[in-house]
């Protein structure tokens, strides 16, 4: 077994849950313990490490020359039954290749960096991506709820201002796919495009609440059959419009909830996204004119609530130009992707160039135990982002 | 104000709700105190009355000639928060009708009841049609906390069976629509063709539950949509069969019901009707098979339950001739209707001829406070139906 799956395996037997899967919850033990054996590595790769104001732990190979940093890493933190690989891999592997850089190279021209962020999942509180937001200076006040857990882990709530750098150049993260595209596709790696942007709806029709045995098709104002109607079209354009477009009904509530009355009320989520602002907001536009239509058909009433809007966060030129090439120099195939799915990267990069490289997942499986990549997916991954780094910090 | 709407006023404040509505449940002391209040009535009519094991009551007028009885009636009991019409309009205008032909013709040729059957609805325990099926022979275990409820009325449980009659001939009863159609065709008046047979299918689809940002359109098994492709295969279906087919689905559940997931699993509904047996089975084949063909085209599994099945029931032919007669002899326009909503006259048919008249409910409002008729349409139901007691009995 390699250092990478060695690594991997101990960090997922950190929070171990009797069901399988395994959660590490911001600040708690299994979190700390986590966080503890991340050092060690650190400290064993020849890293000088330190842990900033809100926790996220950084390992540090100063370089030759002056400047910004060049970092990577991912979050150790979990959702509950989570899997092996989403932001452990990213950590592992990370370390792994600056290991093997300053072992092959010695020190590198700029600053190396690893990183273990220190949240992203909203893994534990009503919060999430806390670990970059600190680091990006977004955070202005910390919930009372998490200013306890810090306290218990010995952190000042504060003194967040202070992890808060502009001294960052680069961030890159590997990270697996956590869909089924490139397993689909054949593909090994891809490069990440963008992260996309993503819309929340509520949706509420409104129509008439009747007997199902008494009132016949034609004088009914039923506001399921609408709700179908919609949910069908709304499926029909994010298919039309094609990758990275994609929608998707997660909830739907039927009133009165009776099997022999017709529903008067149906609220449903629409979820939306795009890498591209303009193209996410003109699907939003198609859905919201779809549902119009319907609902008019029908002489039914429609309100759309927005309960969520995040706009697409394109990954930098540069550094994609630098992955597409170590890709090509590590003799590994890839293509571009577009991450549906949302990363600290995206938070990163208002403070600096971010880049992202993906692995397949097999069967698209994630946040389950389930989660898996084939062991030389997973090693080629490493090899591609230790010559990513190379190329940018040596 | 007539005696009609008068005596409908008593019966609707007797159980009156502090929210709107009446209440008379099976046994309870509003159910008591109406059966009271159309007993003095009945006697006051010249009828002699009496109250059979399980609490019906009935109105006798013996006839000159031997045979047996023409009964009219219907359940006393309501739904919670009930409206004023649904059953006590077929006691009221039954006793009204009984009681203007006494007055006018005197003693009829053939035995007249009015019978104020004691429970149709379900009201209060979970059973119903307790009145009708005590009266065709068909209970043949009174439930324990049935039992209770009957002492502590007087009626003795174990002589339920004695409740049991073969000496009615033809059972007619007036109710409201509780549906739209009469009103929307301006038709006051309707015979009642048959009472629908009704199936409950319960339908699993079952795909995969995926992130909704990570996974493709093309990668999907969304049982979500695939339940709103079925769902609108079965509104079709049912339109394109046209009155009397209904399909209805009342209760959808999708999970695991996050905004963020592809539903994995949904299970829905169906409530399917139709006058004839054939036609429902066809209709309930034909909602299988587009069901299939959806969750075939989408490679996901299906499965269909059936949870209640009913056969219709057609009135008899004898009854709708002389109610079709009785409304033109009154000069009321009328048509022939199918009762979308089940009748104690579905249950009595085992035994006896039964036929229905239908007056309009305005805006098809039933089972509620708003449940309502216009004056007019009240008077003239009463008036077709004591036509056709006329016809049959003197």
């Amino acid at each position: 077994m390699s250092g990478l799956e060695k690594r991997l395996d101990e960090l997922y037997a950190i929070g171990a849950q009797p069901d399988g899967g395994t959660y590490r919850g911001l600040y708690d033990a299994a979190w700390a313990a986590g966080v503890e054996r991340v050092e060690r590595w650190l400290k064993d790769a020849g890293l000088e490490t330190r842990r900033d104001a809100v926790g996220n732990l950084w390992g540090r190979a100063e370089g030759t020359e002056k400047g910004k940093s060049v970092v990577t890493g991912s979050h150790i933190d979990t959702v509950r039954r989570g899997g092996r690989l989403d932001g452990a891999l990213g950590i592992v592997a990370g370390l792994t290749a600056v290991e093997a850089l300053l072992k092959e190279h010695g020190k590198p021209r700029r600053t190396l960096e690893v990183v273990a962020i220190c949240e992203e999942e909203g893994s534990r509180f009503s919060t999430n991506f806390w670990g970059s937001r600190a680091i990006v200076g977004e955070i202005d006040l910390v919930d009372p709820e998490i200013a306890v857990a810090m306290r218990e882990r010995g952190l000042d709530p504060g003194r967040t201002a202070s992890a808060a750098r502009d001294d960052i150049d680069t961030f890159v993260e590997l990270h697996i796919e956590q869909g089924a595209v490139l397993e689909s596709s054949g593909t090994p790696l891809a490069v990440v495009s963008a992260i996309v942007g993503t819309a929340h709806l509520q949706i509420t029709v409104t129509g008439r609440p009747d007997h199902a045995g008494t009132t016949p098709m034609t004088l009914r104002h039923d506001a399921l059959t609408a709700a179908a109607a919609m949910i069908q079209g709304i499926e029909a354009i994010a298919r039309s419009l094609g990758p990275p477009a994609v929608a998707t009904v997660g909830r739907i509530r039927a009133e009165p909830d009776q099997m022999n009355v017709i529903p008067g009320r149906v609220v449903f989520t629409v979820d939306l996204r795009h890498a591209d602002l303009a193209a996410r907001r003109a699907l939003e536009q198609r859905v919201r004119s779809i549902c119009a239509t319907v609902a008019s058909e029908r002489s039914l009433k429609l309100e759309i609530g927005v309960l969520q809007e995040k706009p697409p966060v394109p990954m930098h030129p540069d550094v994609r130009s630098v992955l597409g090439r170590a890709a090509r120099q590590s003799g590994v195939q890839s293509t571009e992707l577009v991450s549906g799915a949302g990363h600290d990267a995206q938070i990163l990069a208002a403070r600096c160039k971010v880049g992202m490289l993906f692995v397949p997942s097999i069967g698209g499986r994630s946040h389950c135990p389930e989660e898996s990549t084939r062991p030389e997916h997973l090693e080629l991954g490493t090899a591609v982002l230790r010559q990513a780094l190379q190329i940018i910090a040596y």
